[in-house]
Order: C-alpha cells, then sequence, then structure tokens
C-alpha cells in the first residue's frame, strides 16, 4: 500500500501540565495526516470532489495506542497507510515515530460521502481508481 | 450596557507545562461568551440572520491583559459587555474574574456582515433596535 | 457502578468547515469527564495523591465510536462509567448523548501512576478502597 | 533587529464553520514562532535555563488585527521580530504572510522570569548578551 510520511515539531501549548503532549491533539495530526495522504497520492481533497463528487470522508470510528509520551522540544514522523478499501469505507493506520520507536498507534475507519439530493450527504462507494491509486502508487 | 455571565471550569488540557492556562484558550472562551451575550439579550444568531440578514460578526483585532494565572480545577466567571457601537462594528469587553480579582481582560472589535450579492459577505449598518437593546437590555 | 454525568454547550470554534464538531475535541471533553467523575465520587485527583500517592492515570489506549454528528448551539450531555478495573488498570466508558440519542461512544483504558524513587513515575495497584467507591458509591 | 520565519500548513481542523481560520488558533501559532524565535537566534529555552537561570517568557499583553483570512490548504509565513526590549520585558511582532499580503498581525509582551527563592517565579533583568544577540544577530 502506498505511504506517506510527514513531520510536526511539539509546541509548548501542545503538551500539559505533565509535560507530555496532551493526548487528543494526536487526533488532530492524524487527521491532518489523512488529509495530506489524499493529497501525496495526487488525490486532493478538491480533486476528489471534481473527479467523484466525494465531498468528504468523515470519521466513523477511531482509536489510538499510547507507547512512548512526547515532549515540547521533540520532532516526530507520521507515517500514513490505508490497509483497507470496503465498499464505501476505508480504513487508516498512522504509526507516530519516535526516532526509530514507535510512540502512537493511530487507526481510523472513515466513509466516501457525496451530496444527497434533497440536502444531506449520503456514503457512496470507492471508486475503483481511487482503490487502485492508494494499493499501487508510488509518487 | 446589558452585561452577561458565565463560568468556565478550567481543565487539565487547557494548561500547559507551566501548570497554568495555556493563552490561546482565553481567546476561545471570550469568543463563546460574545456568542452567548447576544443570546443572553434575546437575539441568538440565528435571530439574528433572520431579523436582520445578518451572517456572523468576524474579528477585526482583538486583545487580552494576562494579570493573574488561572490553574486546573478553577471555576473562572467571565462577565462581557458591549462598549461601543459604531456604523457597522462594535467592541466588546471580557473581564474573567478569579473570585473578585481581575484575572484577565479580553477587548474585542468586529464587525456585523450580510451576504453580498455574487457571493462573499460586506459589511452591513448596525441595527438601531440592536444598539437599543444592549444599551438598555435587561433580560 | 457509579455514573457521573455533565453538560457540554457545543461552540462555534468546536465545529469545521462541515459544520460539526472537530471530532478530536470529543476526547478532550471526555478527558474531562474522566476527571470530573473522580470529583464526582468524592476522590478529586489531589485527594487521589494524599490518600494513595497517585499522581495520575495516563491513558494507554482509547477509542471513540461516531454516531450522530452535533452542532454549533446544541447541548449534549455525557455520561460517564468505570466499567472494569485490572490490577493497575481500568476501563472508561462515556456516552455523549443528544437528547435520548446515543451520538457518540468513547472508552478508555488507563493505569494508575505514582512517582517513582529516582525521578519518573510508575503503575501502581489500583487500591481496594477505589474499586469499592465506583463499585458501590451513590454520592 | 533579527528576524526568524517560519511557514504554517492551514489545516481542516483549526478552521470554522465559516471556512476560515478559527482565530485563537493564530495565538497558537504566534506563541509558538516566539519559541522558534529564540532557538534560531542560539538561544533556545533550555539554554536560556542554563546561561540565564531564566525559566520562561510569560504573555503579559497580546494583540492581533486579521486583515484577511486564511482557510483549509492555505500555507502561510510567520515573520517574527523582537521590537523593542525593556529591562525586564520584551515587545513581539508577528506578520502572518499569504504570499506578499500581510494576513495578520500580532503583538505580544512578555517578561523573562526566573525562579524565585522559596518558590514561584519572579521577573529578572534581560541580559545584556540577549539584547545585543536580537539586534544584530545574523545567523
Amino acid at each position: 500500500m502506498f505511504e506517506s510520511r510527514r513531520s510536526v515539531q511539539i509546541e509548548w501549548g501542545d503538551c500539559d501540565p505533565a509535560e507530555i503532549v496532551f493526548y487528543p491533539n494526536y487526533f488532530r495530526w492524524f487527521d491532518a495526516s489523512t488529509a495530506q495522504h489524499f493529497g501525496a497520492a495526487g488525490l486532493p481533497k478538491p480533486e476528489l470532489r471534481r473527479r467523484y463528487g466525494v465531498v468528504g470522508f468523515p470519521m466513523v470510528d477511531t482509536q489510538a495506542r499510547f507507547h512512548i509520551p512526547s515532549r515540547f522540544g521533540d520532532t516526530v514522523d507520521i507515517v500514513t497507510t490505508i490497509t483497507r478499501f470496503g465498499r464505501s469505507s476505508f480504513d487508516v493506520e498512522h504509526r507516530l515515530m519516535r526516532g526509530d520507536k514507535l510512540a502512537v498507534e493511530g487507526f481510523e475507519k472513515r466513509v466516501l460521502v457525496r451530496a444527497r439530493e434533497g440536502g444531506g450527504i449520503t456514503s457512496c462507494p470507492v471508486p475503483e481508481e481511487v482503490v487502485a491509486l492508494f494499493s499501487g502508487a508510488q509518487p
């Protein structure tokens, strides 16, 4: 599967009185990593909309496991992969690394949605091209 | 001028490694206090839109002065007043109190905006009824 | 098991361009609910430290399932229970309700920690009194 | 005066239902820019402590003026300068640029503090070397 990577610098305001990252911030970073993952594969959100009418991929279920804390001044890397495509859903995995150590694991289940006639949104099938792109793409 | 008040409980995740509130959070709370101020005066945002076509009041300029830090477990009160109306702008003042001590002062200049024909937003005059409401209202 | 409940008002700044709550905020609210859960049972964090030397309960693993989105102006209730005690860990469950509908479910696994001689922290057994308190307590 | 610069990518979760950056986030980024400014000058926080006993520079007063909104997908640059040193305080100015347009201006007054005997913190004079470093340094 196609893998993307980005760095995050831990700021003072990301940390709590225990002097470690306040964990909801990891979900904020993972969300940005998923958005960037589509961009890195050549399919940023505006392109998803233009080509397939997909307006977003809301979260259905997410989980994180915390192995090693990070602190102000640390720079971490987030490595992102889509691990599975369902009919209209897909699973994302993030590995947040401090050097070569796995610090946090993040898991997401999201669904592709498009606008529904009459208003609101509805889930839509994952286009075959999208599956192909993430299964084999090497940008 | 009409004055409104609300309480905020300081949470663990609002505080930084110095064990005091990370100051950008004060702006988050002041923003919510301004929204609630309109609601407390009987003019919540949906009503502003329905009656006057006003879709929001974006921030133009904001300032805060920090006198006393607050910590996890503290409950503070925010007292909010509109101190001045201009043609399409208005000034808001927040006093964040720890008991009877002034802990933080917040100042905002905002403008009323409505949708512009052809898209986007444009500033609009403050309706006289709105000025009257905040100048004399006692809910 | 002892159950606690608190209300959260959804603010403008909690929501994203899809006009629904940006999901990392749910984890922020769940963290505050767990802290308040101990307080509601008569055992706030300072008391945990004084009686048992417990300095905190870091997160090991957390998950959330999103059933119904919430929006600016909504008020939601979070109902919190400790569902299981291990040797030094415990599981928390949060049900975030919009009226009588289950909107978000949150799950946490945390460990009790105390200061370690020579610096740092180490996990410590859950005191029997704590287990008893949450198993039967009705404040 | 010494000037430093860094880029910030605007994420989905930084934006509100008006589809523009929720303004408290600018203060979060400005805080990180001030921390990085000291690092860029060769004087990161740990070095400040080691050399001068300075444990931090809490905010006394901050202000921002919003000229142009930014949106999800934008990359902005923050240009930071210390514009004035007082006895124990200093003033910081941030210019957040979208391309060559000034989007947001940020102003900060901070004080240098060191630990006080008996506990707590107290303001301390700005070391002459620090003034010299920022007045003339070109890294």
